[in-house]
């Protein structure tokens, strides 16, 4: 992959609600910007496709300053510095940031996410489980739902980078694993790649009985990375007490309706319901890259990626993304790692 | 009041959905009851109008078998032994059972509550500041909301038995506790009786501003009584961190029609839910009884009682209660304490 020399960008087309499409896009072509005194200059490698990405397209992403057509999608990228007029960067140092859907970005320190050890992972891995979606996961397990050994720990987009590091966590954690993911690919990619004890296909008919046959003692924890409709159902099979870390909810909403839940079952089951937001817990981000590198290392935490080469193949990479088809992390190559 | 020479009972005259009416009773006289070995005939002193029994009326109570037309209505009361072939129960006895709704009733050890030491308090806390709703606050209190010093904490239907001890129970931990209830009456038991901070009353227009007047720190714990509509509202001014105690729902049944919530902002603001149910106290009891009834005799622990007199005033009195037209704890003195 050669260096990119112009600075092409993904830019809104338009702005609407409703789950996103093509047409919501469009390639832009800019000059390499200038660089502010304090500022970085920095070329994106690997673009992170994330579900929040479709609130650029909405208009409604707090801490976002809402686009207007043409403005570049924002998103987060494992990106290096080019050029440095910022004493604490210099050139050749590799950052995750928010550079938006571009492949060069002029950007201030306050944009930076975090700087990357290269020593630690692969480069990519810093967008993914030694990431924000793996500290997530650190979030939910270490923080919050802290399982034990022979806890039934149940964990819904399975194939996922959250979802999917979730569950190898807690079965280090001594846990029994079940992931609930879409589609026979995805239920292996829990299975064989992540080590989850079962996984249940929910597009499958008689999920619900298999999960229950999979649940033998009840489920004790249950990280919920979907909402609503399957949340109704799990409480089911929730014994007194069970942990919820409620940490995402695309299925609130079902061809823009939204879905209530009934929390009644959840006295019942004398639920402990917590929420999560990764943010809470970036200062504990270097204990978490300690551990998870590590286990990545020994081949005990494992990850899968699902890559698409070109900045062009940006908004059909994300569509897919919405849809459901990904298997793994969503990430756009979009620049070589060298140079 | 004279000792009934008859068994009257309330019965259930038709099982129906929706809020129950007058002609969903009857009254019905019995010959008293004899005793089988192992059995207590006890006779009623105070009926314990609840929430829970319009599940009489809808036949759906779990833990309950189901009335038929013509059969007494359950419910606790206090009562006391009247004859007993029992050893662990004798003559004169003070207990909580469940009699349903009738003067006497022959009834197996597993159908008593609790014993009542008379020393504790007035008989008819029993069946309130000092039984199961003064308990269901202590689990809520001291077992799951652990306020401390400074929390702001806000309680609904705050003019009762439950919530009222709640309120009270948080402004002895340190707490500043904002009461929500209905109506001018209701609020002056709530501050004037019960002695929280403020209580607001949410069928006045601009309840909402004032509520959020009354709490300029934001909302740190929340004693949930009524369910979706209310919940709904106050998780704009939750703190983070902010703890619910899921405690009743009515109010998830509008006209008959649930009413989801959405769990969305209570991520965002990393609302940690717990559910109540009161039966898992009850080995904290006698610790419960300990420090309420002490509470209670130097005034610093308030009830309010609302009564009505003689059996056959009980269907009005509880669709009093259905129609929250109730201040404070809803008993019906059917026969005297002594004798």
């Amino acid at each position: 992959m050669n260096l990119p020399n112009r600075n092409t960008q993904v830019q809104l087309r338009r702005q609407r609600d409703g789950l996103p499409d093509a047409a919501d896009f469009q390639m832009g072509d800019a000059t390499i910007p200038d660089l502010a005194e304090g500022e970085i200059l920095v070329r994106s490698i690997y673009l992170s496709l994330d579900p929040y990405i479709r609130k650029a397209v909405r208009g409604d992403h707090p801490g976002h300053v809402a686009l207007k057509p043409g403005d570049v999608i924002y998103g987060r990228s494992v990106c290096r510095v080019v050029r440095s007029r910022h004493a604490d960067y210099k050139q050749g140092d590799f950052l995750v940031a928010e550079t938006g859907w571009q492949h060069y970005a002029a950007i201030s320190p306050k944009k930076i996410v975090q700087r990357i050890d290269p020593a630690l992972g692969p480069l990519s891995t810093a967008i993914g489980v030694l990431g924000m979606p793996g500290l997530t996961a650190w979030g939910s397990v270490a923080h919050l739902a802290t399982p034990t050994v022979g806890d039934t720990y149940v964990v819904s987009a399975a194939a996922g980078p959250v979802g999917g590091t979730v569950g190898q966590l807690a079965k280090l954690a001594g846990a029994r694993v079940i992931g609930i993911a879409g589609g026979k690919e995805k239920c292996e990619v829990v299975t064989r790649g992540y080590g989850f004890d079962v996984c249940i296909d929910y597009k499958k008919e008689g999920w619900e009985a298999a999960l229950q046959a999979a649940c033998p003692n009840g489920i004790d924890i249950y990280h919920d990375n979907v909402g609503t409709p399957l949340l109704s159902v799990l409480v089911k099979y929730f014994n007194l007490y069970a942990k919820v870390v409620m940490c995402g909810r695309p299925g609130d909403y079902h061809s823009g309706e939204f879905q209530g839940i009934s929390l009644g079952p959840f006295i019942g089951k004398r639920a402990q319901m917590k929420g999560l937001v990764v943010y809470d817990y970036e200062k504990d981000m270097p204990r978490y890259l300690r551990v998870a590198s590590t286990l990545v290392r020994e081949g005990k935490l494992r990850f899968k990626e699902d890559h698409a080469d070109g900045i062009e193949n940006t908004p059909a990479h994300f569509l897919k993304l919405m849809r459901g088809e990904n298997i793994g992390k969503c990430i756009v190559a979009v620049g070589p790692e060298k140079g």
